[in-house]
């Protein structure tokens, strides 16, 4: 079975663990081994930023650290047992930003990255490159090998002004209020090679619960890929619970795009050319969102084993959909 | 006073921080502090090398960090408490080369030093940028702010071929005889702002007993540098005591370009044009060179107080070959 996952960083990493699971896929499976299943990933690139001179791409980190068994648990992203004296150094040089979590290990891979992209390797081959030491299991490919950045226009004492996702997201905590979220770059953009091919011979995508706004609406702003999305069955997990996001502060980039931050709305706003199911939590029990299917039953990613069961309630119903009745 | 110091790196480190301690000016003592005392270094450049896109300036940094009070003393090189998880991990993404000490502590100065490359700047602004940080107490300036390698011509079971300096000093340990050593760019290049002008003005030339082929050597072979110093009294540290190099591999490198590994030899070799002063070890008393006054004194830096009184003794050397009799 081919299924496409167009993922964001912590939930699309943790849902795709548990899809991994579900289908019978470890994390010590290489992507070179012959499995019934093969999962590409569409990872948002909209939240890389250039800092130090390295370029940095936490969600294809995130993505690829996961799977392949080198990321933080605790805290979801970095790398475990990472330790921050590059961090502290630069910052002793006086070096600005000061609020970006850089670790010396994941450092290391914004160096190769670097390095690649100073030797003209595209994006996709980089991430490969990369995929080369954490054989995540799943084939990843960023959205775009074009540079797509999403930038918040904000208001503070400093005047209206647009910065980059990171700087709203990690410095303010998005605490102010987003007027507007932008992808900058994006109408030029096209999507990274083997991502339209992937989706054309998928038999089905699952959209992970990611932030709908910034992570999988990123990807969906690439010219092509909602096209090609909107031919598949396409079956989602809400990220909102109760009218709240599961982790993460979506609400704040719901508020900016006038969304409301509820799993039906979220729904209604990817839409229903694009979503055929979308599963809610039970708190959400009774949502209803016309063309679309949807089915409601526990959604926090608590452990493996719930996380798990979620991919395999996503799987089982864009089977169901699909008119495969099963698997 | 104004001393100009040709500097490599741990052996030129060292004799600097005896100097300051003999002139009564210590590490606490910012370049901003008024003294009586000017210390202007012209750093050796030769054996910097661009490694995972990070330009490293293992000179410039062992001059800075020894007098900033950051280095590893025990060493000589290199930041104390330093880790190296950074240079771990890209050993395991496959990165080479593995075989150069690239601590993490280390890593911020190249990280920042190269953005300011990529913005333009020159190795001499550079420079002074880092040691805003770092404090030296002395005006510490690159011989060029032009790309100026020093590679070294060997033959191995890959045949005959030259090699970056550091390949040949670290990963071959000067082990294999080298045929030739040559400064790549050094015809073409400019001493760095500021150096000329330096020397010009200086009261006394002191060499420290760095290496006098790849350190002093490749400094000399910047055009216009030995030119205004033959001009000044200059009075040097022997690096070569009882025939052997006091530390480092100076002795692969002098077999290299013909010059026997001698206190004599060297003095000879550097010329008794630039030279005026030449302090050998007690183990080669009696050495004399054509047109050099050779002083003979205990010249093992072993510990601050044996330093200091090295430097003192070239110090007043200088003076007295000057004819200002004394201090």
């Amino acid at each position: 079975m081919r299924i496409v996952v167009p993922a964001g960083g912590i939930g699309g990493a943790r849902f795709l663990r548990g899809l991994k699971a579900a289908l019978g896929t470890d994390a010590s499976t290489g992507p070179d081994q012959a499995t019934d299943h093969q999962i590409t990933v569409i990872g948002n690139t909209g939240d890389d930023i250039t800092l130090f001179g390295l370029r940095i791409c936490p969600d294809l980190d995130t993505v690829m650290y996961t799977l392949g068994g080198g990321i933080n648990e605790e805290q979801g992203w970095g790398r475990a047992d990472e330790t921050f004296t590059v961090k502290e150094e630069l910052a002793a040089y006086g070096m600005k930003p000061t609020w970006f979590g850089l670790g010396d290990r994941d450092t290391a891979t914004h160096i190769v990255r670097a390095q690649m992209i100073a030797a003209g390797y595209p994006l996709s081959a980089i991430t490969e490159a990369l995929c080369d030491r954490w054989r995540p299991g799943v084939r990843l490919l960023p959205m775009t090998d074009d540079q797509v950045e999403t930038h918040v226009v904000i208001e503070d004492e400093r005047g209206r002004r647009a910065v980059h996702f990171q700087e709203w997201w990690i410095e303010h905590r998005a605490a102010l209020p987003a007027e507007r979220i932008i992808s900058v770059g994006a109408e030029d953009s096209r999507p990274a090679p083997g991502v339209i091919e992937a989706v054309k011979e998928a038999d089905l995508v699952l959209l992970p619960p990611s932030n709908p706004v910034v992570s999988v609406g990123s990807i969906l702003n690439v010219p092509g890929i909602r096209d090609a999305l909107v031919d598949k069955t396409v079956v989602g997990v809400s990220p909102i619970i109760g009218g709240a996001p599961v982790r993460g502060m979506a609400d704040a980039c719901l508020t900016a795009i006038g969304v409301e931050t509820s799993a039906g709305a979220v729904a209604a706003h990817l839409g229903s050319d694009l979503l055929d199911g979308w599963l809610v939590d039970e708190a959400d029990a009774g949502t209803e969102v016309e063309g679309i299917e949807v089915r409601s039953r526990p959604l926090y990613m608590s452990d493996p084993e719930s996380t798990e069961a979620i991919a395999r309630a996503a799987l089982d119903l864009a089977l169901e959909l699909r008119g495969d009745g099963g698997r």
